[in-house]
């Protein structure tokens, strides 16, 4: 068996025999290497160094560790069970303090412990765990779901076009914004994928080319500054990207260099279509002016991954994480309950709405 | 005296003593490194080996190369002179077989041989010489005269971005898109600058960003897929970008990233200045459709500058070098007599006219 036979059979976070299964990142594309995490530490220092990264996938290996931190305590006897274990949780949510899904799956949880109260650590832990799986569980399932909506987009033999990396090494099989490939393969449905590299910190080189090589799809790697000419001759017909927190009006912060694909994409009558589950989808931020981007050491730019640096010495950057995409660039939100269109402020009204009353959105 | 005071006290490309004195670009921006090249071979190996690049120096480089041949064949007592000199041209011409300087300054120094094909040999290596230099002072000339219609284009303080390097390290000592900074900068007018980097190459990193920093001036370094950013945020005024060919309708040929970058720029409001000494204005190519762009190894993608390749082994990959900006995307073509505004066919095709009649243009 081959790596990318061995990658398709793993999962990105799985939990196995009381420990937690990681695909170390951080060693891809050279080397596929999984990480058997059990004490708190390791899998603290495994999100913090980025061996797992993305979202969805950090929240799962987090609710994991807890799980795992539960069981603990309660075969050692803890005396304080409840408060050990909300230090245990305050431990996995310090790796990466700005990742939404993280706190959320730490707090999910917590919250279900809290709904056992009175009983035996040893059942606690169970449900825990239980909870765990489901929080994983669900990934699956809201990325399918995604992938089935954005399929339906889609022409058989399409062109498409992502940035960074939205895929199942993000989450936990699907992905979000390589959802619709992968369900398309299942149904025996071919595209033709570019993936930008994604500059400074290369997750399409290094993670999506390699996930979608994995899987057999036809993937062209280009720089991100190519995509305009890809788009121009006019060979995508769609551009699929993920996002990391989406305004109230649709405003979209995806990773750095997001906005000049969909500006691009524009100019040439390319769909761009932002996979979001509506875990993403803020209805407390009005507009992207509220979104705060995080900016990132320059040494991303000028020395990381290189033999030696690529810039003078003392060279000042300019290292934004994230760019802000306007909401009239996007053609459409997928989410799991279905695509939103414009005008989104109250596409997004009626979704969450539908989904408070457990109706179907349409 | 440091590497930067070191630089500036430098030409691209000096003849000094018999010898072609080039900074080796390929050292940069680690090492500040000279070559004195003395034999055909060695001037060959550094045009191939990009240790000199950018239209405008090769083409000085092989002109002092020539006009070294010519000086050999003299002193040897060549039986055929002439013969022997055009096999030297045309030896130099094979190093880059694309680049039109080059070959544009070998022909424009055999024309000059032939010019004195009666004399003795000796003689006409010294009117070889004379011409290689009035190349070399002809570049200065011409992008000091872009500079400062550039210039004239700007308000103190404002704030640049240019792509990839079209500055003194292309050419011997202004540069073209660089030109308004540095004549600027005898004026005692200040920029703040922003270079993208300009993958896959990152001429903008180990150039641009080395040459603004060495002249003093403030530059900040980005990815290529920040540059939307800057521009959304309103931190530069202007876009300065160099080019590889014009078309007669205006569409620009220029390093793969301008075009996405032209686009950006024209989404939030700022206007693109393309830095076109007349030479690269190609009256025989209609328009963009025609301008056939080379594509280049995926290496330079996947491995290129890395301490082991950054995508699974075997990926596809698309590398255009160059893109092709709009016409309509143009705010104005700075030449050496001056900006040619929209519509840019009549604009060149009147300046080419003054140009023919020694007249000025306006």
């Amino acid at each position: 068996m081959n790596d990318f036979q061995k990658f398709a059979a793993l999962d990105t976070v799985a939990l196995v025999d009381g420990r937690v299964v990681i695909i170390d990142q951080t060693k891809l594309p050279g080397r596929l290497e999984t990480l058997r995490l059990r004490t708190q530490p390791e899998i603290w220092e495994a999100i913090k160094s980025l061996r797992v990264r993305g979202a969805p996938a950090i929240g799962v290996t987090a609710a994991f560790g807890l799980a795992l931190a539960a069981r603990d305590l309660a075969d050692a006897g803890a005396r304080d069970f409840s408060s050990a274990l909300a230090e245990a949780a305050a431990y996995l949510a310090s790796s990466r303090p700005t990742a939404v899904n993280l706190s959320w799956a730490l707090k999910r949880l917590l919250a279900r412990a809290g709904e056992q109260a009175g009983e035996a650590p040893g059942r606690i832990a169970e449900a825990l765990q239980a909870e765990a799986l489901a929080v994983a569980e669900e990934d699956v399932r809201v990325c399918r779901a995604i992938g089935r909506h954005g399929l339906s987009l889609l022409r058989d033999g399409d062109g498409l076009l992502t940035h960074c990396n939205a895929g199942r090494l993000a989450a936990i099989r699907y992905g979000t914004a390589t959802a619709p490939v992968y369900v398309g393969l299942e149904a025996g449905r071919r595209f033709k994928v570019f993936a930008d590299e994604t500059r400074p910190l290369l997750q399409g080189a290094r993670l999506t080319a390699y996930e979608l090589s994995a899987a057999g799809v036809d993937v062209t790697l280009i720089c991100d500054n190519m995509a305009a000419t890809v788009l121009k001759k006019g060979l995508v017909q769609a551009v699929f990207v993920g996002c990391d927190r989406v305004a109230a009006n649709g405003d979209t912060a995806n990773k750095i260099g997001t906005l000049p694909l969909a500006i691009a994409a524009r100019r040439y009558g390319v769909p761009v279509y932002v996979c979001a589950p509506t875990s993403t989808i803020d209805p407390d931020t009005p507009d992207g002016g509220r979104i705060v981007i995080e900016e990132r050491p320059g040494s991303e730019i000028t020395d990381q991954w290189y033999a030696e640096p690529m810039a003078p010495a003392g060279c000042r950057t300019f290292n934004p994480a994230f760019d802000v995409t306007d909401q009239e660039l996007v053609s459409a939100f997928v989410t799991e309950y279905g695509p939103v269109r414009p005008p989104f402020a109250e596409g997004f009204a009626r979704l969450f709405a539908a989904k408070a009353r457990g109706e179907a959105f349409a």
